[in-house]
This record gives C-alpha cells, sequence and structure tokens, in this order.
C-alpha cells in the first residue's frame, strides 16, 4: 500500500470512514471526569453496566439486570475471554462458516479445535431446519460450543429469528455454549437483527461493541451479555488480558448509549444499505441483508496465480481486499468492507473488482 | 468496602491518587486528531513506537529501532501476549518472587507451570551469586523463560545492575526467555532502575506502561521492547487479545513522551519515595528501593483467624490490603499501596496497620 502512486481503496480491514458521533468522543469528554485516569472495576463502571442492561432489556425482551453484563475491551477481548474462560484443550467448537477471523485463533489459544460448518453463505437456505442440519453433521462428543455471528462478517447474511431459535434449542439438548458475534447488530438492512441471548439465556455469551455500531473501534470498547455465573469465570480471564476496559471509552460509551449516536446510526444505517446495495448490483450478487461486507466468490476470474494472484492485480489497481480463506474454506472468495472509506470511493473500487471479474 | 463507614483506605490495589500529567490526558486530544475513533495497526502507531524506541535507546544504551517495539493494551495485555507466544503448554517459567499476580496466571493460560523462585524479599541478598545460585536452583529442562519485574511489586527491592547481567548471562547459556516487568522503572529510589533489555537483547522481553509512570491505568497503554522475530509472534497474539491498542491512548502516549510527562514523573518520584520511606518508618520495616508498595510480613500479628483474620481487623478500621499468598508463597504477608489515596490518609492508614502489628 505504501508504494502505490495514486488513489487506493483500503476495503480489506473492516472499519467505517466515518467519524464517531459527536458527543460521545472520548477527546470531547470533560477534564472533570473523576477517575478518567485510573483503572476502573474489572466487571467495568456501575452506571455503564445499568444503562447496557437498560438496553439490553429493552432490545431483547429479555430480563437483564446489571450482573448480566461485563465490559470489556472490544468485542475481540471479549469473545477472547468467553472461549478462554469456558472451553478447555481438546474440545471442539463449531463455527457457522464463514466467519470472522479472530475466533478461529481465539478457539485454537484455547487448546481446543475449531470446527467449520459452512452455512452463511450467498443465497443458501438458512431455515431452521437447514441450520440444524448442519450443526448436528459437524457435532460429536468433543463439542462444547457454537459460534455463530449475525449480521455476518463477511457475508452479510442475518440469522432468521426462527432459526437461531432452533439453533439455541438444539445447543440446549447437546448441552452447548452458545457465542453470540453480534456487533453489527445495527447494521441489519433486510429485517431486523434477531438477538440470540433471550432464546437460551443459560447459555448463551452475546459479544457487542462501540466498534462497529459507533464508529469507534479505535475506542476498545464492548461488552458481554452472558449469564452471571459464566460472566465470573470470564472476568477472571479478562482481568489478565487487559484488566478493565479503557475508563475513557467507558465514560464515552456513557455518552453514547445516553442518546448521542441514536442519530449518527440511523443515518449511517442508511448510507451502509445503500452503498452495499449498489456495490452488489455492481458486482452481479445478492445484496448483503445486514454488517458492511461482501463476500465475493472470484473463481471465474482465477488464473494459474490463483487467489493470490487476483489479490495482486487488484492491489497494483490500489483496491486492497481480504483473502477468502481467512473466513473459513473459501479459497476463491474475496472479502469487500464498503464502508472504509466514503461511499463514491467504495464504489470506485468495487468497480476494479467488477471489471477483474469480468461484470 | 461499599459498607464501611468512616475514611477508608483502599491500599490494596496499586494505582495513583494523582491526576494524570495536563497536557497529556486522553479527555484533552484534539478534536482534530485524525483517525482517532478508528483501528492503528496491531503494532501501534509509527510515530508512536518511533518515539519509544528513541526513548529506549536514550535511556538504555542499546541501539533500539522501531522494530523492536511493540505497542500493547497496558503492560498486562503485552505479558499476557509474550507469555502466551512464546511459552508452550508442559514447560515451566521461573518467577523471581515475591511477583506481580497477573503472570501466574499468564503462566498458566498457556498450559505451562510457574515456578516461584523467592529472592526478592526483605533484606535478602541480592548479590549476582545469590540470584544465580536461586534460579539454578529451580530451574530443569522444561524451564523456557524467566520473569523478573524491578522496581519490585510487591516488595520494592530493585535488582542491582551486577545481578541483572549475570541473571542475563545464566539465561543466555541455559536458552532462556526473559520477561522484564519494568513498569516501575521511574521509581526507582534507592539507586538508578537497571534494564534487562541491553543486557541479552536477543532474548529480552521488556513491559513498560503509561498506568505505574504517569498515572494512566485507565488508558490501558504500554509496550514491549523485544527481538523484532519474537515480537513479530507477539502481535499476532496480541491482536487476538483486544487488537490494536486504544487510539485515543497512543495518540495521548505521544504527548507525554513528547515531554508533558516529565516534571509530573519528577514530582511524583520525590512524593513517593517520601511517603513509602514514613510508611516503612511506622512499620519498622526497611524504606522501599523503589515502586509504590511495602510487603509486610505480619505473622507475629496473626491468632487462629490466620491472615483472613488480620485482613478483617483491617477492613473494619476501613483499611484494605491485599493478602501475601497472591504474590507467592507467603502465607502471613500484606501489600500495602503507599500511593493509592494521598500521604496524609495514606500514612493514616499505616498508622492501623501498625497499630495491629503492635508497633
Amino acid at each position: 500500500m505504501a508504494t502505490h502512486r495514486g488513489e487506493i481503496y483500503p476495503l480489506h480491514v473492516g472499519d467505517t470512514w466515518k467519524q464517531a458521533p459527536e458527543g460521545g468522543r472520548p477527546e470531547e469528554l470533560g477534564r472533570g471526569t473523576p477517575g478518567i485516569n485510573r483503572y476502573t472495576d474489572v466487571w467495568g463502571l456501575t452506571e455503564l453496566r445499568e444503562a447496557i442492561a437498560a438496553r439490553t432489556a429493552a432490545r431483547t425482551g429479555a430480563a437483564v439486570s446489571r450482573g448480566s453484563i461485563l465490559v470489556t475491551g472490544g468485542a475481540t477481548a471479549g469473545l477472547m475471554a468467553a472461549v478462554g474462560a469456558l472451553v478447555s484443550p481438546g474440545e471442539e467448537v463449531l463455527l457457522l462458516a464463514p466467519r470472522w477471523p479472530l475466533i478461529e485463533g481465539h478457539v485454537r489459544m484455547a487448546g481446543a479445535t475449531p470446527v467449520e460448518v459452512p452455512l452463511l453463505l450467498g443465497a443458501r437456505d438458512l431455515s431452521p431446519e437447514a441450520a440444524v442440519a448442519a450443526v448436528e453433521a459437524h457435532a460429536t462428543e468433543k463439542t462444547v460450543a457454537l459460534y455463530l455471528n449475525t449480521p455476518n462478517n463477511p457475508s452479510g447474511r442475518l440469522i432468521p429469528r426462527a432459526s437461531l431459535a432452533a439453533l439455541a434449542a438444539w445447543a440446549r439438548r447437546r448441552d452447548l455454549w452458545i457465542f453470540a458475534d453480534e456487533v453489527y447488530e445495527d447494521y441489519a438492512y433486510a429485517g431486523p437483527h434477531a438477538y440470540a441471548f433471550p432464546f437460551a439465556p443459560e447459555r448463551t455469551v452475546a459479544a457487542h461493541s462501540l466498534s462497529k455500531a459507533y464508529g469507534l473501534a479505535g475506542a476498545r470498547l464492548g461488552w458481554l451479555v452472558g449469564p452471571e455465573a459464566a460472566l465470573s469465570q470470564i472476568v477472571k480471564f479478562g482481568a489478565h488480558t487487559i484488566y478493565s476496559a479503557p475508563t475513557a471509552s467507558q465514560h464515552a460509551a456513557l455518552l453514547i448509549l445516553a442518546g448521542a449516536g441514536d442519530a449518527w446510526v440511523a443515518e449511517a444505517r442508511t448510507e451502509y444499505a445503500a452503498t452495499g446495495a449498489e456495490a452488489a448490483r455492481r458486482l452481479d450478487v445478492p445484496a448483503p441483508e445486514g454488517g458492511t461486507f461482501l463476500f465475493v466468490d472470484a473463481a471465474r476470474a482465477l488464473e494459474t496465480r490463483g487467489l493470490m494472484g487476483l489479490l495482486e492485480d487488484c492491489a497494483e489497481k490500489g483496491l486492497f481486499l481480504a483473502p477468502g480463506p481467512s473466513f473459513g474454506p473459501y479459497p476463491t472468495h474475496v472479502r469487500l468492507c464498503y464502508t472504509a472509506v466514503p461511499p463514491v470511493a467504495a464504489l470506485r473500487g468495487v468497480d476494479i473488482l467488477a471489471k477483474l471479474l469480468g461484470e
């Protein structure tokens, strides 16, 4: 990237081109904020946990109190701590694929084996029957947990409410943990986002974040919703990874969740949906149902140099994409983040890919 | 603590009562700071790594460039990533004891065994011969690393320069990693802090932090100094724990290291040293050589209720202390942080303990 001359389209990282919501940025916090330079409790600020609990109850309909909320250093730190605390060496974790790259590492870091369950791709059937058949086909006696991400990074699919309910019931029968990665909860376009937690609150640990919802990835602030007994184990692991979440970011989250982020999210959702739909049209793939990515099968454009050859051809034209194998068994796919730069520039990048794909 | 009436002395957590340096607080950053809401590279901001490299070279005399610096989410995240990346299941890590509580968990999280090497306590001989004899007595074929913390949390001891050199030479002969926890580097009172890195730069990973040096624990910002090949492994682990360090904190670190923190540290050092010496006098123990803690043997004051009984008696009077077993094989010790509240209040807390100990 550093050597490319001319405009670049860095669509390989999941991020937003937008500034974070005014009134909730860390650099806008008042100088008098008490304790802003100190650690907080490892669970997070009490008033923030209460605000998140109220929000979660309002959004999900589940009864959620402060004890069910753990503030984390982003969803990444939260999911790592959840997997680290609840999964043991030699066990297996099902990953609904395609899936977020880092979860595979989290499972391996716990000494466990990640098992890919291809399901959330393209136009595949996501009915309750299809979803349960997919996980059942990959479960063994060693399976202890199911990871799912909806809206999906990278595919843009939403897991329908009925299918989520069926997966939760299946996990209950098998006595599995559910790790529900819902960091794109505010960016569901094809219908409302369905929350996993209410279907099996005794076994679901759901990850949320300011990063995607409010364009605040730099704040490293997220939270887990889960059963208090599980969070009491997870918090010990989390305290070893970052101790407490960044204090200024926790104060920013209080402002954001109190309303400073509402208009921002509404505007971003409209813009992201429109950009995603237009990008999909130009690539002749279905419009994304949610999230900030398209996951495109480039098989028809690959020659002897394979996927890396295509990525190099893109890079030569200033377009940077993420390779499919980072997201599971997808040797011919590429992932494109259509929110990483402003829409007009993102679509110019999309056109580069479309041309290489022969669209 | 929530139920105690009257003044409380929360001397159990390592923190400072002081506000962070003016001109370098996250909430003082300019609104226009570009990219402040976004992730940074997982290694950290380039200009910050360069500033840290220059500082490290100036302080240690070693040749250090950007490639030897990894920005982390505090020293906790840095040490966890270092241990996680470089230590494998079944191996053993020597911990010079007493030692920081979380390092034991880091070693266990890697599936390895922590081996306590009592050395840094009270008035013990820290000569090169004594130091090498202590580690040699605990090393086995499974030993892969040595953890040391100077200035020491909790004992306040400094590892002398000659002893550090001898330990480094011993580690080289045994082909071990050295994890050097130097977060109290600015708070050496009995003499200058000796840096571990220059003695064995090919095998030393040193952890540093804004938390203690500049009263910015809430920023969750630290860094590792180490060989580039090792850091290239550690950064992968770190990216799975917090991805990149908080962006606003990285910008704050740039201001702090550019000079905003200098006068603050000088003032804090003088005040901490005086408070520590006076606290030690009242407890009839040697003055701390560095750091922000006293580690006191309370054996003579324990009756049938043991250490927990003493901690309860302290808590009833509003004084909160950390129990010795958190720091290694110290069943009758307590740790006291004399910088957690302003000096006059801290010394009132010290007087409560002194009275219970019969001083």
